[in-house]
């Protein structure tokens, strides 16, 4: 235990722009976790740290006390190594569902604890939810035995790792204290840390439809988790990857599930391939397996055979009908042209709107909820054309859907094919802590 | 009323720099004070306001707001000019004690809403409840009488003028954002302007004993609140006076009575003479009295008169004994030469921590408690001379008392007699709006 401080004089350092002290910052989160210091004062502190900022060190600290304020896991003696992936979440960002089993299939152990979804972006415990008889809720002992034998494993985050993280984010979420780059990573990293996973792969989204909306912040919040998770002996690599337009050509559980599963059988859109060999090819590197001929194992069924057997392993049938909407509703392009945007968040804003979402933790989702895409940036189109098709159970929604995606789409018909299309969804990549 | 807002955006807005509309002000202050808003969310977004500022316009928007949480009282009935002072508070302020008598002698109604100490400034209340039988709680026609009669009157701030800066102080104490001017400024003039007082003359202190401790940040807090008066069509002065040693030559409820009696007499220290014949000038010029020969009257016994009949007025007896601490002890000069500083913080604390102040709102005082001043800053003291007197009911404190002045009293052998002491108590003047 630490000493015990007045919560006003540490919330007034950290106004005043001064460090907070190590046994401060443990003592801060100790206090609040436990109910001694109150939301009121912590929604203060947090503001004051998100216009203030916290360097390395406090962000370092802030992060072993977010640790320490529950349990610590350890997959030291598994037997296998093992290498995480983590989002910081975007629209029709499915990856981990052909991503986990393809790195499995190596022989080492992917432990995916996932979140669900909440507000415009989706949560991958959500999307498997939708083939019939999985579940997320395993015990430790199913959840290690999955590691065992097939390798990938995604469950929900259980309430003992860094409760102080779950406690302060409900707390920043209403008091606009979310986007501070030392808050996501210490959050992100808690978490993350405290599974006890080697190695760590980081997935940092750029753009409309992700938390960061420009390369430079992207960039700062990626450096400070690479920093954090070399600080606390995780090998971890960052890559900084588009969100200005959806992932693939599917936003929504269901229809999330079907396009991962072209993808494990070798097809699939191209950037959700690319991304997921990019984020495969590096979690096998920090587990020590370099030169991995990833897209081989998608072709050759191997990454299958290892997504059916992940299935199963938590009760679902890879052979299950996924659930279909009862209504779709086409929206059209209104001219000729290059499609040269689709804006991320607008369509993930809308497939929330459709069911796919939720807007409080506790609301059900619709599995079949969503959308389709039928052109992504760079492409032609001709006036009249389907774009895009909205699929919900409850039709009265597609009217605010169609006006959540008004002003969402651009066509130009002057420009040549191709504009709008990102080169490579992987917009830049840290390897090293910056200092 | 005012449409409804999403608190996560307004707090996000200020967060961001934004300016804050009319309608988001209004409507965060009247669903703070409904409980509607949590003090989770108005602590960031004070903090916010903290570190990003309020302009002009939304200062008074926030004012009005505050006013408008509960009832705004008027005097236009009176039959008498209303003249208000109100002082940010300092260590040995018992100004208020001679002044709203000499000048209520003049004919003039001075309505003084005061408060009870906390911390190290005391309370007028606090103050005039050592003499025997006086009490604060008037009802609203005695309130009016004692007006229309003595025309001064000392009575506590009801709960029903802006119940939302009461709120809102209390969480702005325990979140470390008290110190920020519009939100001083707001409080403050929420108040005087609630009270419906026709004129208004401020006492802002300045130095380690006040809440502004330079000159500069003093300067902006009396700004801004000669704004909001003009702008509410308050006739509004400012005195920027010193607050760098205590105020005369006593600290404590009775100590403090006791001096002011002496003023009321004709005589008492210097500083304080001055300053309530500055703001005596200042009050009656506001209510159309001008070149008011006010020090005569403290000599020629008309001061006296009014202050004995507003003592009575609220109960108490101008000649019953005031109460004598059980206890004292000397802090004694550790060599010969001028004392060139006598800090006001320290003297204020060493004040509280002997009884004459509360650390929580619902502490009694003692009313003997506190400090008298042998010698002030630019007078010549000799080794081994009392410097300070100590005054408590509970012996077990002098150590703690003694222990806070270590370090607040500077003796120079070598400097010449006067250094230290202020020219003037009055360091500035701000009578006109800033814009």
């Amino acid at each position: 235990m630490v000493g015990s401080f007045d919560m006003v004089d540490v919330i007034r350092s950290k106004r005043d722009g001064e460090r907070l002290t190590d046994d401060q910052i443990a003592w801060v989160i100790d206090a609040y976790t436990r109910g001694d210091v109150g939301d009121e004062q912590m929604a203060a502190l947090a503001m004051a740290i998100f216009l203030r900022g916290l360097d390395r060190t406090e962000t370092a600290r802030w992060t072993e006390a977010m640790i320490d304020s529950g349990e610590r896991m350890s997959f030291a003696d598994l037997g296998k190594r093992t290498t995480d992936k983590h989002s910081t979440g975007g629209v029709g960002d499915k990856i981990t569902l052909p991503l986990a089993p393809l790195v499995a299939s190596y022989g080492v152990a992917v432990p995916q604890l996932s979140g669900r979804g909440l507000g415009h972006t989706g949560g991958t415990l959500d999307k498997l939810e939708s083939i019939p008889g999985w579940r997320a809720d395993l015990s430790n002992e199913e959840f290690l035995a999955a590691l065992r034998g097939v390798g990938a494993v995604v469950c929900a985050a259980g309430a003992s790792l860094a409760p102080a993280d779950r406690k302060l984010y409900a707390l920043r979420d209403v008091t606009a204290t979310v986007d501070s780059i030392p808050l996501i990573a210490s959050s992100i990293m808690s978490k993350k840390i405290a599974e006890g996973t080697q190695a760590l792969t980081l997935d940092v989204k750029v753009g409309s439809g992700a938390f960061m909306k420009d390369l430079d912040a992207a960039r700062e919040l990626a450096g400070a988790m690479v920093d954090l998770g070399h600080d606390a002996g995780v090998r971890t690599v960052a890559l900084l990857t588009d969100m200005s337009t959806p992932l693939g050509r599917t936003v929504g559980n269901a229809l999330e599930v079907r396009e991962s599963v072209e993808v494990l059988a070798g097809g699939g859109p191209a950037d959700v391939v690319e991304l997921t060999c990019e984020l495969a090819r590096s979690m096998l590197a920090l587990a020590g397996i370099e030169d991995a001929d990833v897209q081989e194992r998608l072709r050759d069924g191997r990454a299958m055979d290892s997504w059916r057997a992940m299935v199963r392993a938590q009760g679902g049938d890879p052979d299950g009908a996924l659930p279909v909407a009862a209504h779709t509703q086409d929206v059209l392009a209104e001219s000729d042209g290059v499609l040269t945007r689709l804006d991320a968040l607008a369509v993930g804003v809308a497939s929330w709107r459709l069911g796919a979402g939720r807007a409080r933790k506790e609301d059900p989702v619709q599995l079949a909820a969503g959308i389709e895409l039928h052109a992504k940036p760079g492409e032609r189109v001709r006036a009249g054309q389907p774009l895009l098709t909205l699929h919900t159970d409850t039709p009265e929604r597609f009217d605010r859907a169609h006006a959540t995606l008004a002003g969402a789409i651009d066509i130009d018909p002057e420009t040549p094919d191709g504009t709008g299309a990102p080169g490579s969804v992987v917009l830049g990549r840290i390897e090293q802590p910056t200092g």
